[in-house]
Parts: C-alpha cells; structure tokens; sequence
C-alpha cells in the first residue's frame, strides 16, 4: 500500500482527491492538514466521506508528511513551494495541485501569480504532468506540477492538430467554459448561488493565469510561435468545463477525424467521438475522461474543436491520482475506473 | 459472474442500473432491452457509458432473458407482470423497479393504478425489497418488488419511531421533495428545465401513487393503524429526495437519538447523523446511502425527522443492486462502495 | 413625488427596493447609503441599474436622511433601531425590513437576536406591515416593521383558518422552502453555487428567528395558544419561498376553498387558487403577490394549505412599497404592477 | 389604444409577448389564438398572468385577427406566411416572431427551413426589424420580421467593427451561449432539466439555421463578403444569450471602446459598458436591453465582443413591442421600462 499525505484538504480539488483515495486499492491516505481546520474530522466538514475517511485534519508537519511515500498539495499558489524542497530531500514524492511548478520561466510566474518563487531551481525538473504529452517522463518523476484545468481541456484539444502541422498556431481562440467549482470553495459573493445561478458571462478576458501556462506548453507541441487568444466563461454548473477551440486548417482535405481517433487511440482517459458529435460536461461528470470532438463546419477553413473534462478530475485530482499511479508504476488507471454521473 | 439482464434501460432507473453494473465486480450484463431503441448502442444513448457497456438494446425475448441467472425490470408499471410468471418458471430471479409487485392488495394496486393485474397469485410471495425490514425474506426470494423512492426515504425515517411504538400514528406527516430525475426520462413540459428550473411547488397533494405503498408498510409495523399524510414537492435539482416527517411524541423523555443511532447500527447503507444535524441530498448523490437525522425542535412534543436518498440509487438502482446482492448470497455493498459526488 | 431613502442598498432587499421604485411614478429616491461602498455608484455594483439610478452610495448621514419622507432600512438586524427615533422626531416615516421593531416583548428579541434594543419605547408605536391584517393601522403609522419572508407565507396561509376557528391550534405545522437569496448576499460557503446547488436540505430545525415572530402573529389571530412547528428548508432556486402548512381541521365538513376565497376577495396582493391547484413559485417571481391553495387530501381531517410568494417582493421589498402606498395615501398598487416574470 | 393579435399564445415568445403586453399603457389584446388549447384560459396555463388576461385560447380566425391593427405570429416556422397576405391585404400590420420572412432569397429560406415558402412575393418588402439598422424602414413597414435570438446579440456585436471597417472580414467567430428557454415550450427529451441541468454543450456545429440570416445581415453591412463560423451552446439556465465575438482587427491603434461608445449613444436599448468589463446575462433578464463590452487581449489582433440579451425579450418579445411602437408611431421604449430583474 502507497502511504499518501494530502495539504490543503478543505478546498474541491482535496475534497476530490480524497473521495477518489478512499476507495483505491493501493493507497492508504495518512494525512489530511488545513491550518484552517486542525481537529476537525474531514467527515463533519465532508460528509460524503462519512464512513469513509475517519481522520481529522492536522497542522502541516513535516514529520508526518515525510512518513509519505507521496504528498499532494491542494493548496493556494506559493504554498507547495515551500516544502516541496524538504519532502524531496527526504525521498518523497511530490505532486502539486497548484501552479507553482507549472511554469518554466520564474519570471512569467512572479508575473502573473505575484508571487516570489521560493525555489526557481527545481522549475527545471518538475515535470508538467499531462499523461499524454509526457507519460515517460512522470514515470521517472519525483515532482510533478498538474496541470490546470483549462489548460487540460485546451491543450487535449489542440494537440494533435498541431503535432500534424495542420493549423495556422498565430491566430488560435480557445473559448472556454467552466463550472463554478473551479473557483474554489471560498466564501465569496460572485459565486453565490444567487449571482451565479440562472446567469452566464465572461471574465478575465483581459488576461487569466492559465493563458501563459497552455501557451507554453502549446509552444512546446508547435514549430513556430503560438498566439492564442484565451477567454473563459462562467457556467450555472457545479462542475465541467467545455472548452470550443478555433483554428484555420492549412489543408482543406485533411481527415480531421482520422487524426484524432488515432492520435487518442492508446490512451486510457482520451475519448475521440465521431464524427458530427457534440460532447457534453455531464458525460464525465465525476471521472477522469477527456472527451473531444472534432468539426470543420460548412466545409470551410475553420475547424472547431469541442473538448468536455469534469474539472475537478481530469482537471485535478484525477489526473493527479493518474500521475500517481505513473510515478509509483501502478496500472494507470487505478482507482479511476468508474463511469461518469448521468443524470 | 453473475448473469443479469435489464429489461427496460433507457430510463434513468435503467442508466443507473447500468452505471452500477458495468463495474460491478461479479455481475456480467448479458442482455439490455428496449423497445424504442432497438439496434441503437446503449453508449450512444448515454455517452457516460462508452468504454463500458458495448451492448446494443435489443428488443425484449423471453429466451435470451431467461439465459441470464436474474432480470431487473427498469420498465413502466404493468410491464414486469406480463414476463414474471414465466422467468420465474425458467428458474429465473426478478427485481422488478415498478410497482407491480409493491401492492400486497390487488383492488388497491388496481385502483391507483389503472391497469389489470396479470398475475396476482404472485403477490403474497413478492417480497418488498427493503432490506432494513425484509433482509431475511428478500434472501430467500425469487422475486423482489424494489420500493420506490419517496416510499424508501419515508419508511426508513419512521420506521425506528414505529418499532419503539413512541408516536401516535393517527397523524403522521411525511413531506417530501424530490429531484426531477424521479419523474423520469419522458418528454413532458413540466419537467422541462426552462418550467422546473429556479422554480418549487407541491404536486400530486390530492394523492399521489407512493401513498398506499407507505401506508401498507408502515402499517405492517405498527401495532395500530396509522394515517399518514403525504406531500410531495418538485426541486429544481435532478437528483436526491428529503423526507421532512412529523409525528407527535408519546414520551417526552425518550432518547430519540439513541434510539435512531441504535436502531440502524448494524446497517450497511443507513447513517444516523450526530444529534442536531441537517442532512443534505449531495451527501448521497450517486451513493446508496440513505442518511437520517432526528429532532425534536424546542423540545415540544412533535419529532422531526429528516431523511435523505438519493432517488435512483438507494431509492431505485443502487437498492436493487443491494437486494440482488442479497437474493444471490454476494456481499451485500458489493459494486455499491464508492462514496457520494460532493460537490 | 415622495422623496425617499434607503439605508443599506448593498443587499438583496435593497437592490430589490431599488429596482422597484426607480420606476415607481411617484417616488423620488434621494439617497442610498452603504457603509461599505462609500463613493461606489449603485449601478456599478447592480448593473440591471445602469440607466435608471444614477446616485453613488453614500456614508448613513441623518441629514441627508431627514430630508426624505420616508426611509427604508435594508439593513441586517440593529442596525434601524439606532436611527429610527431621530427620524421618526424629524416627522420622517420608517419601515424597517430586518426585525427591530417585529416582536413585541423586548425580551424575546434579544433572545433571538441577541441584541440589546435601543428603542424598546418604540415597539409599541410600531405596526407589524401585514397589509391583510394590519391595513388601518399601517394607514396611520409612522414606523412600520416589514414582515419577515417565512412569515408572510406562512401567517397569510393560516390566517383564514384561524379566524374561521377550524383547527386545533396546539399542534401546527409549517415546513417552508426558500431560494437562497433568502440568506442574503454575502460572501458565505454554504450559499456558494457549488454547495448549494443540485442540493436540498433542512436547516436551523432547533429553532429559527422567524419562528417567535411568526407564533406572536398566529397567537394575535387566535383565541388559544398557538403551538407551531417550523422547520424551514434551503432550495436550489434564487428567489421564491413555499410554505406547505398542515393543521387539524376541527370541522370535517367545512368548505374551506370557499373560506380562502371569500377571505382574501379584496385582497389586491392574496390570489386564491381554483380547487385542487399546486402553485408554483415562478407563478410569483418579481411579483407581489401571494398564490395560495388549499387542499384536504384523501378527505381525511388534514388540511394542507400551500403559499407561494417571492421572498425578495412579497417577503421583503414589495411588501415595503406596499406599505409606504398604504402610509402615504397613494393607491396600494402603484409601482407594483408587473406580473411575474415565466418563464 | 392598439388592438393587437397573438397567433400562437402558448409558447415562451408568447407568454412573454403576453407579460408585457398586459401592461402596455397603449395596447388592448383582443385575441390570442392556439389551436391546441383552444377555450382555456390564458391564465390558467400561465398563472403569472392570473389577474391579467381574462382571454381564452381561440382557434385562429381570420375575422378576429382584421379586427385588429397589429397581429404578431409567435408560431412555429412556416405559420406566419399562411397568413399574412390576408392580414397585409386588410389593412392589418403583421410582425413575425418566426423565420417566414428573415431571409430574402427563398432558395435559402427553403433549403435551411425545408418549408415550401406561400408568399415569397413578400420578402422583398418585409423589413428585418433590427432597430439599431432599420429605425425608419420599419417605421412605414407593413410587415416585419423580428430577428432571430442569437442573431440579435451577434449582429449587434459586429456592427460597430463592419461599419468602421476595422476587421478582417473572412474569418469571424460567434461563440454563443444560450439558456433552454430558446429551445422553446416544447416536450423534449434533451431539455429535460434533469438533461439539461448541470450540463453544458455545443449543438448544431454543423449548421445551424441562423447562421445564413446572421451572414445575411453582417454582408449587408460590409464592403467585403463575410465569412463566419457559429457555434451555438446550450446553457443550464432559463433566459440570456452571452456572444462571444472575434475578430482579427486590421487597425491596431484604433479606439475600439470609443467606436462601440459612440455608435450606440443614442440606442435606447443598447448599453456599452465602460472598458474591461463583462457583461452578464442576468443584467438584462427580462428587459429589453443588449449589453456590449469590447476588449483587445493583451493588446494583439483579436478583437473580443462580448454581447448579452434576454432572448426572449430583446431576442423575441420585447424586440417585437419595439417594432410595434416604432411601426405605430409609439414612444419606442413604451411598455419596455422596467429594469432587468436581478438576482
């Protein structure tokens, strides 16, 4: 059995993460912290775990996390870092929730989370953790950075559109939309469900934390430089994101189709659809499956790209479970296996 | 491996039903009918499905449902007895979800619901499919009638105060509010999300189908006759129920908690919450649990008592998994161990 | 044109009063205060506003509030008691919308409310704004305290019953709904979206402030004492309240349709549904009116009578501009004219 | 007074035709015709206008509608044209709430609508009543045809940027988002709230029948052909279309918040907010308003408007009295002057 630690369990992603751990195989979860919360049982705060979790949240203490073969951080930006160095030290393995290892460049980082880096030197080595743009290199992981959720959604959509060379990547538009859980459970009025319920809008279009974190990785997938233009949207929904990604296809006969179902047809949590679909948030409602489908309306040049993840799985915990389950060479999709909440 | 068929899969009871059965660790779903959907995929119909279940609705045949060692039937009322007599001939289990088998009276299961009995020599051997009363019998059983929702919720709240024989049973009040996804999967305006959503309202107050089956229940565990009233209320949610219940107190010293907390020790799906709880439908979504908490406000004489399912898991699919568990000697949580979807 | 004021505008009530008198054809609103908002323009923080006012909030300044006719608090609890003699002495009327001036004996308020009263003189003077009961006195007032949301459903639902003198008042039952804008906009994890959403649930079942008020209106109405269970429930809806009220008719045989009718006949805000109806709380939304049915179900000794209204209209700032026409001299109506937004 | 029509009362643009008309100071309704619900009560299927409108449902007859001045069609595709020559011959002014006359070339018409069109001799003079383009031309209209939902908030977002020739014009993206209510008052599984809710998805990618009336109208107003990708969203709320425009700006200096600033000054129904906002659907439920923000991400090429409408208000209904008032010689915003309904 893998011991795990998790900080920071109070928040979705940790709530998320502990359901999905309670009922794994081989992991046996041996911490749960929040400062917030120390010795109040993560069941009386969650009681979907209820029977299923009997510990209380404790004070981060480095002792007990070193005890961990794994540590997940669930926590706000800039607190992963300042451990992340002491657990590695000590032979754990680390996995990060948040964005402080996402991020290559310290700079772009300090830039748009405000936040001095407290050890730019393992930037280097942590590995960004999407399973299918970098599934060796996780194996071989100590520190993985998960990836975000938009970026999840964007970056699976665009992906083998630019591996194949068949889009025009200085004109790329993801219109993204998401769920309310993933801004958090914090106690904040525009997300009440008086303000958010029965209403949709934009926000952050001037700029959101998770644009330079998808153009660095799209960059990463293309020959030339990526412009992207990135927009997220409010949904009346507890959880999902549907991120419409556009592009101009440089090769109007292209078998758009094609490439997907083969580019996805080895991963386990990669699910093309056919032809003229249209995926829907509820279809992965509480699993860790990215569903895309893939359009070239009216036969012109745009193609349109349709990509549906649960925000809190696929874009969060679950992945980060995925990660795991790499790093410590369990079957990939351990823990994972059950089918989505419909209705 | 268990062989089971589902006759009747493209309601919601019937998704659920597949839901859990497609990972259930020692069940092989053979056959799944409809006759609408004949030929079209089960997966393309719900798409939470794909990787999962790569059966195709047939259309319902005695022969290949009578290959499988049980049948659930996830139909409309009046279909299950037409196939009854003749699978439990061949050897065959049946749960059926409707409420063919629920009446033990057949005048009264004629008058609410309209439709002739096909075999009412069947109903004083049909054991009603509530564990928490009926385990033994449910044991020995070749056919089940699984409960309905609002009966479940209901009975499970009451039945504690009835065995203890601490309440006068001449005034019973159950109010109850249920998700959507208890009125089905059928193409109906009141239902629709643009009339349901962000709106409330009683229905069905003139009485409504669920009340003689509570009725004959909770008489079957009170030592005299009660009356009950109920009303149920339509929620802007698309699944859960609550059961707020009301009776007066015979003994105003009673401990109510203890006898609650006591009464369902023992039971795998029913939690008693500490005193002073509220618990909430998302604590059981997706789960089988039904979870119950006991008041008795300004220590006056009435006791509330509030209870929560989730409509197509304890009160339908999950139940009848629990009973099939049951009838065919598996450990009775197996394939129902996952905890609740929150948030 | 009536020059009016409204202390604390940053809250649902307040939006509310807003959205409603900017075109109401004789009010004037000459100031907005909001402690917290100092300088902010109203319409900023409610862009529906945009157009209509024109006025930033203001810091609370008895100045400028004496040079009003009338004053609104929309202001949490003890917050109107600590202005209202200096305005009342101004010769400005006042209707408070939180509970300062609801309940009668000083010591039951500060029971539940926990709040020393700086004004208990005035509780006297002060007239409870249930136009249906109160009409003459409100006429004549100068301080009126605006019912609360629970109470107006329910006390309009019991109020004929009582006065008919049909029930057995010693064991009344009210179980109430409402959308979460009922607790207010503020910034709380409970009420988020993401908690409250696609769920249901009971609460404050120990005891809930509105309960006392609600027994001193039932007991003003009634010649015994009342004896009342309130249990109020939190639904996934943004506005609306159902109260579903059970009580023990004493008459077997008495047309109790034909009571509600002709009770409130008159009544310009009290709609009295056909027999057998179910009203729903979008038949309401926007709107001040109360829809209300009554129902004896299975011809048993039961009643149940069902309520409707808009918490934020009818419950909060409808009711209030009800009663400053009423106050004022103008026709009850004016400025309340729209019917219900449905869908 | 008006006397007016409603060809087909019972769908959600009739309703609300319905609401806002009862309250009209300048209208009688003197007949609302459904041919499925011929002699019931209008208020007895909406109960919002209970106290309203005492009409019944009468079967559609051509003596009744010529006694009116106006008649609106709030009918499935291919009624209004059946019609609308013999009202036009009578003296009667017809507005369409459907397609018959949106589009000017039939062959277009009859190959998205698959309906033989009766009067195609009229489509050269219907006017496309978008007020914003078309004030003076519906002003002496005899018949109007009132824009489609989507088109109305994306033809309103392009407008500014086509006139001022600003963008590129071969590849414009409208990513749009609409809650359910646009899909009509129709039983339907997809719309179900137990479907809809919680969920979200594109539809129609591959085509959808607005797109040639919104290609229609964005070439009339530009020098060079349009070329446009649309994608339409289903969002789990009731009311409001969000669009979300894009464009690649050819000047990139220009001032983009002064151009949609001034263009609009004098619009009574269009607000353009102040720079880096975001508008939201909920600001303009049930009003009549269209919302507009502009904003230039991180100041590259891409153009983003966001545009929001109540698409039953300004996207059908309320659109339609505009018409109405304009084409009779009415304050253009009389009976339009409530503010949107938040929260």
């Amino acid at each position: 059995m893998l011991k795990v630690g998790v900080v920071g369990g109070t928040g979705y992603t940790g709530v998320e993460l502990l359901r999905l751990l309670s009922v794994h195989p081989q992991v046996q979860v041996e911490v749960i912290t929040s400062r917030s919360e120390v010795g109040i049982k993560v069941a009386d705060l969650f009681p979907n775990l209820r029977g299923y979790i009997d510990l209380p949240f404790t004070a981060p203490d480095l002792a007990n996390l070193t005890a961990c073969d794994l540590v997940f951080f669930a926590t706000p930006n800039g607190t992963a870092m300042q451990s992340t160095p002491d657990l590695l030290n000590a032979g754990v393995k680390v996995i990060d929730l948040a964005a402080d290892f996402r991020i290559r460049q310290v700079e772009i980082y300090q830039q748009w989370y405000n936040i001095p880096h407290q050890c730019p030197e393992l930037l280097a080595e942590a590995v960004y953790g999407l399973p299918e743009l970098n599934r060796s290199a996780i194996a071989k992981a100590r520190l993985v950075a998960n990836p975000g959720c938009y970026p999840t959604a964007v970056i699976l959509g665009f992906l083998p559109l630019l591996k194949a060379n068949v889009i025009e990547v200085n004109n790329l538009i993801a219109d993204a939309k998401s769920g309310v859980s993933g801004a958090g459970r914090k106690a904040s009025v525009p997300i009440l469900l008086a303000e958010a319920g029965d209403n949709f809008k934009a926000y952050s279009v001037p700029g959101h934390r998770h644009l330079p974190e998808i153009q660095q990785l799209l960059n990463q997938c293309s020959t030339q430089p990526v412009q992207l233009t990135f927009v997220p949207h409010l949904v009346p929904m507890i959880r999902g994101i549907q991120a419409t990604l556009y592009a101009v296809c440089t090769q109007p006969e292209f078998d758009l189709q094609g490439l997907f179902t083969e580019y996805y047809q080895q991963e386990p949590f990669v699910d093309v659809l056919p032809a003229n679909s249209h995926p829907e948030t509820r279809s992965v409602r509480g699993s860790n499956f990215c569903r895309i489908a893939v359009h070239r309306p009216q036969h012109q040049n745009t193609v349109v790209v349709l990509s549906v993840i649960d925000n809190l799985v696929k874009g969060a915990a679950g992945q980060a479970i995925q990660n795991m389950n790499i790093m410590c060479g369990l079957p990939e999709n351990l823990g994972l296996v059950n089918p989505a909440l419909l209705p």
